[in-house]
């Protein structure tokens, strides 16, 4: 048994290593190509994907049947599924991101020194991506999608319940890269779903790859952030708030409040804990509270909210720090904005937080005083959301304060270099 | 043994939690502080260390007097000494960092959505910063001050060697802070010279730090590297190239290699490796090879360098990848501008490379072709600097991909959020 591990792990090095090598030299074609060669590749992938749409869903359906064998949750089977409808979403997604503005050689800033230096800060990819994600087949497409627009080479490990359909549109993606006269190994998959490669993703790429985006549950992001010997951008969870204030319009906060919680429960920009003003809590609550229930939401509430209903069951401190991903929410009272303020930073994630008020003082107390990726007034939290910023795709939504945080477009993807020229400027002692 | 051990690992862990908590609980005050009381703070650092200098250098005679005990490198006895002169650069400093730009509430970007949602992209602080450097007391100033500009909260764990002028300089900081209203454990040193402390800041410490800083020789990093479990922020060696193009005036390429390889050889900006077109050896080599052997350095080559003068020593090749931080320099001979591109990609280290060359065509292939953190047309290696730059002081010179890169000043130590305007817009289906 030993000896067989001990083979396997040989097997997985090998394989790994030689990804590696390959992406890294495929990148400079690529991060050096011009944009009208990398938006002929998405083009071709999106053709690519229309053409052999019956392969593709052929794959999905291998998938599928594989996954039903087990006892999946019906959110599993839905992430998984594709159908024609999906499918053209994900080739016309691949046509969106090359219609996007070139994130690659941007001038972020220049200046000219006293001695005549010329200094520019110059867009550049940020490298090799190594991406794991989970079930969803379309993160296949929008990450390559989003890695080639970018000028990065990336390696790509799905989740093992999405190998047959990722495979196929895999596959697609290499046409385009080649039609295109890219680098194929631009964009590369790991062809196994033995879970070790995870493990060599994270440990022992350290000399080809130079950032990982993990996209997942929080077993995977827990791994990533414990075992992982490279730069990370990842997202942890999103325990998203929405904070009525005693200003609130009543009507404004009951479509908000509904529409963070219940659009889509399995986001990450779902809201999963309602604060609200103690002063406020008679006129804004029973109506609030009435909308979630009848939209088939569980709810749990501190004393006060649980007088208002009898549906509503009694709230514990776990709660507050739970992503339910689920029809339930919890409700607090507060006395007033600023114990707001300290319950999201004590319990929240650091992801996304709403406040409803009509008072602009408090609006602007209320964005200048959380450091959440994301905060909005006055709008539901399922914004958060790198389409609805207007980036077409994203790759994710970071959480760190390091590099991109927030929706991660195209334009996330890339980091900087300096461009100084002289003439002949030498350093005075 | 492993009794006393066990003691003292967790007199470790409770002292470096207590450093957390406080830094956790100081942050919020100092990243909300206005610009001017910061700049305040910075100032009333300025004057503290002027009031306290006699303290300030009999601190320093001790850790100079500990480590002449030992057998200490002389750059180690330049680096760990401070006199008067130094000592006012330093309060200087403090004050230079106060009169830059402010870094927070930099609207970034800032667009319009069709459904009338305003998104701003907004500066602000990374959060909690540590900080682990090697023996230059100024070094506890400077990133002190950058993280105060930059409304970050900070631990600093500097070199035992600079421990008593680390702790006077670091009692200044505490003066200013308090001076200008903001909590002085916004700043904090490690009370202890205790090597367990750097692995508790790297493994132990997530729940409090938001981004690692490292700072010093090839060990530190590789630690940092292996061990860290929070985002890094590091510089890696600096093996820095100048290629001599066959265009070069011949004068400016043997300034500009002499100044890159002499003024100073133990920054990391300085040049290791001479790269030479073979179509202009014969015209440019002798006069350049002459005058760094004029200037003290060994020269090591291949065989046509050592052709050209007795006193060049062969290069094997594990020179390409040696970065010296000395007087020694190696010449390799090259077919081309590719070929340079190649070696450099293939050895360098993303840091600081240099091109001399007349011609426009070949300057803008080699700005382009390459991705290291500062690319350089007829100019000294040794511009990679941030004071060079014109961002006042810098807290180091990054050369990873994600988020900073090239010299680290108060703004890269910004991070950004999304503040979000509406007017009660609700998330379509």
């Amino acid at each position: 048994m030993r000896k067989d591990n001990e083979q396997g792990d040989t097997v997985i090095a090998s394989t790994m290593t030689a990804l590696g090598r390959a992406a890294k030299r495929a990148l400079p074609c690529l991060a050096t190509a011009g944009s009208d060669q990398r938006n002929a590749a998405l083009r071709e992938c999106a053709a690519a994907i229309r053409n052999t749409a019956t392969d593709i869903l052929d794959a999905n359906r291998e998938d599928l049947e594989r996954a039903s064998a087990g006892t999946p949750e019906n959110a599993l089977l839905d992430r998984l599924t594709l159908d024609p409808e999906r499918l053209e979403a994900i080739a016309a997604g691949q046509e969106a991101i090359a219609e996007l503005a070139d994130p690659l050689g941007r001038v972020l800033a220049d200046w000219r020194r006293p001695n005549a230096l010329h200094i520019e800060r110059v867009s550049v990819p940020l490298g090799v991506i190594g991406m794991i994600y989970e079930s969803r087949p379309n993160v296949t497409a929008d990450a390559a999608g989003l890695c080639i627009k970018s000028g990065n080479a990336v390696i790509l490990r799905g989740g093992s319940e999405s190998f047959s359909s990722s495979s196929a549109i895999y596959a697609c993606i290499r046409t385009g890269l080649e039609a295109a006269g890219l680098p194929p190994a631009a964009v590369q998959m790991v062809p196994t779903t033995d879970r070790a490669a995870v493990g060599y993703l994270l440990t022992s790429m350290r000399e080809y790859i130079d950032v990982l985006i993990p996209r997942g549950g929080k077993h995977l992001i827990a791994r990533v952030q414990q075992e992982a010997r490279v730069p990370v951008i990842g997202h942890l969870e999103g325990i998203c708030h929405v904070y009525l204030h005693a200003s609130a319009d009543a009507a404004m906060a009951r479509e908000i409040v509904l529409n963070s919680k219940m659009r889509r429960t399995g986001i990450c920009g779902a809201a999963e804990t309602l604060l609200v003003d103690r002063d406020a809590a008679d006129r804004l609550l029973p109506s609030v509270v009435g909308a979630l229930i009848d939209a088939g939401c569980r709810v749990r509430g501190d004393e006060t909210v649980q007088s208002l209903s009898d549906s509503v069951t009694p709230a514990t401190v776990g709660d507050w720090s739970t992503e339910y991903l689920d029809a339930i929410i919890s409700v607090r009272i507060v006395n007033g904005i600023e114990e707001a303020i300290e319950h999201i930073r004590h319990y929240g994630s650091d992801h996304t937080e709403c406040i409803v008020a009509e008072d602009p003082i408090a609006a602007e107390r209320f964005l200048s005083g959380l450091d959440s990726a994301i905060l909005l007034h006055n709008a539901s939290t399922q914004f958060a959301d790198g389409g609805e910023f207007g980036m077409g795709a994203e790759i994710g939504i970071a959480t760190g304060k390091v590099h991109a945080r927030g929706p991660v477009g195209a334009e996330q993807l890339t980091s900087y270099k300096y461009v100084v020229r002289g003439a002949g400027q030498v350093r005075p002692r």
